[in-house]
């Protein structure tokens, strides 16, 4: 039987980065993993759907040539390769993670993995043992009832990145980030798509202003979308399918090719033994402290099998405290107040902290920002004027709870919001940071000075 | 004769953002401006150079397409239309300044101002009067005494941006951003391109590994690179020009359409009064203090015409800072270790802070962290691999000294570090920042942890 200080059960960003701070650590470490190193993440989610996007982005750039002074005469996409590209992209990102599992000196264990008392790991028969096993499985696309998976004609996001033939009509069920990203996409590449949310707005975690304003211009894109409404049944058994939608005005059958359910996701935590070990867990989750341990010492859990939300970067830092913590090194708890989301879609998706609503639920009083780039220099020389940055501030000490934007490029601004937060700037200290001219970052500071009355571009 | 609290000299990103911000703080503002409202950067600088740089990078993406599943039969530039769309959104700014004005209530006088004893200002003949007199007259173009621009076949960059025909062949003389912004825009056209840089490294104020790797990459473009090279002479009598340029292997003919001169800026300090008030002047710049104060009290000066960097946003900064201590305000001297600097090129480059080289020589013990694109999913799945991050710390104290991004999308991120330098962040807390996945901005994060050993994806 092969011993390990630690071993890690799956490996997705959660898994696998974990598995390479404890090397790191120093700690002898194995990784089992029944399919493709890197997980959902790397294979079957957040990398090829934005390979997928990227294409998309390129499509539309190609469309609106004119806009920039270019003449495009002829020009298609070519569905098979736009996905090729993407499993392409997501194998060399796979290989990647091979590799540094090599260099890290982890053994890597192909198959499925079952923990079982006295810290021991099965792994198809094959018997492992450790001094700390981390449990980071992951998730799946959840099921509705009403709405059962067939992987064909009813498909969740592992179908919908690998459809051998482009649908004309596509119904997307739920429009969280992996909902609104295919809508997006198949929208990009020529495909009708009708969005079914069962909430009032879209991307219904995101401020409301955020959500309004997407709304707004995924309908001018010629995106369907029926907000308040469920898919209440599909039938399948013609050629297409047939989906009766619950909305506020009645029934209403809609035809399509295929259904994308995107309502979620459901935790990995069935089979893998935690039941034989003694793992409490509730609602579908494993419970763990603030350093992932479980009730039974010995065993934690990291990622999307934990209460909080399910994104690759958060399993990532979970799965780093875990390790540190294990190493007797000091370490601070994640704060889950700070952690960013983002959606890819055109225009893209950014925030961290509070909404308007919730912080007003919280009882702060607050002052509000909001800069639009229809207003920045940037975003009109990019031909990208869609979008703003809304802050939100506790307007008694300064706090800066919130951060919200919507536009090109956001995803990668949203950082900024995390680390001041993290640091505990106040708005001055934000404003008087001095940002570049011409770029969308300048969206953020006058945000802020427009929280405090001293925009400037307004 | 009309009487201000205060007056500023010229509309760039330096005066209407001072006369925006001293009519908010209720000062009775009058701004003077003898072309179009908005000054170089507006209206012949940032804003027009980054429209024609879209057009550019849209027009890669055409050549490209095929690599995102895509095909383009025939496709072309308009070089007229990619001008005309500069033009436009360069003129819609301007339009947006003069709504600004308006609505903060400053008056507008057009024509040429010059100062005059007694706090006054004459324009074109008509006399003002004032409390308080801003200079922001801004630069132009630097003349070489060998390099003379005719604005035909030796040009700066004003006439760079509307030349009614493309030019076949081009050099380009000094590299700076300027100097590469518009070598990048018309190799992407298809003009044949050759930059002349006097000094070793082209962009030879970023730090020594980003101008390698910019170089590489502009090299792979088709862009021919003459370093430690200077142009002695421009002969323009024939059809095109022939210019001697000295290189170290001995001299060279290159021959050309056109050759741009971008080797600097020369602040407008001429004919503006400053002699018959007394104002103190030194290599070309105003004298002023931390509050743009210059030796004669009531005159400040602010933006180009004073020492410091000339960047649009450091003149914005120093219409704001010197109008809110006039207004009274606790104000906070600028501090100018800590201005981003940014170049629009593909891949673009921002930076902010000390260089590794300067850091060296000022004799900090360093800690010195770097993460390549090319490991990034975002950057695989995005086409971006191009480019790094570069972190530097000082290892006794953790203060982060400098920051160096060159990739996709870099001049949007570099507000992260200015802001946490702004904070005093440690790299600790960047590192623990957590930064969404999958962007760009991770790079910054794992470049630091690079520098503590941390790195997990290297």
């Amino acid at each position: 039987m092969s011993k390990y200080d630690i071993i890690v059960l799956g490996s997705g960003p959660g898994g696998y980065v974990t598995a390479i701070r404890a090397s790191q650590l120093g700690f002898k470490t194995a990784i089992i993993e029944k399919e493709s190193l890197g997980g959902v993440c790397l294979n079957w989610g957040c990398i090829p759907t934005k390979a997928l996007l990227k294409s998309a982005q390129v499509f539309d750039y190609l469309k609106h040539a004119e806009d920039y002074g270019l003449t495009v005469k002829e020009f298609d996409k070519d569905f098979t390769k736009v996905v090729q590209r993407s499993r392409g992209v997501a194998d060399g990102m796979s290989k990647g993670v091979q590799f540094l599992m090599k260099k890290n000196k982890i053994d890597v264990i192909n198959g499925f993995g079952k923990i079982k008392p006295g810290k021991k790991v099965d792994v198809d028969g094959k018997e492992y043992s450790a001094d700390h096993i981390i449990i980071a499985t992951g998730a799946r696309s959840r099921e509705l009832p009403n709405l059962k998976q067939d992987g064909k004609k009813v498909i969740g996001y592992r179908e919908a990145m690998t459809l051998k033939e482009q649908p004309k009509k596509m119904i997307v069920v739920g429009s969280g980030a992996i909902g609104v990203e295919f809508s997006n996409f198949y929208n990009s590449m020529g495909t009708e798509v009708t969005i079914v949310e069962f909430l009032p707005n879209l991307v219904p975690l995101e401020d409301e202003d955020v959500s309004k304003q997407f709304e707004k211009i995924f309908k001018k894109r010629g995106i369907n979308v029926m907000t308040n409404s469920s898919v209440e049944s599909v039938d399948t058994s013609g050629k297409g399918i047939k989906a009766k939608v619950k909305t506020q005005k009645g029934e209403e059958i809609l035809e399509a090719d295929v259904v994308l359910s995107a309502v979620g996701i459901a935790a990995n935590i069935e089979n893998i033994g935690l039941e034989d070990v003694g793992i409490v867990t509730d609602k579908g989750k494993i419970m763990v402290n603030d350093w992932y341990q479980t009730n039974i010492p010995g065993y934690y859990a990291i990622g999307d099998v934990v209460p909080g939300p399910a994104l690759a970067h958060v399993a990532s830092a979970e799965g780093i405290t875990c390790v540190e913590k294990i190493a007797g090194m000091h370490v601070e708890a994640i704060d889950y107040g700070n952690i960013p989301g983002c959606t890819y879609t055109s225009p893209e998706i950014a925030s961290v902290g509070l909404t308007e609503k919730q912080a007003k639920e919280k009882g702060y009083e607050l002052k509000v920002g909001k800069f639009p780039f229809s207003a920045s220099g940037k975003a009109s020389a990019s031909g990208a004027k869609d979008g703003f940055v809304k802050v939100i501030f506790d307007a008694k000490y300064g706090e800066w709870l919130g951060c919200h934007m919507i536009g090109a490029g956001v995803t990668d601004m949203i950082a900024e919001a995390v680390l001041g937060r993290k640091l505990e700037t106040t708005g001055h200290e934000v404003l008087k940071a001095i940002h570049p001219h011409p770029t969308m970052s300048e969206a953020v500071m006058e945000a802020v000075a427009d929280a405090y009355g001293e925009v400037i571009h307004l």
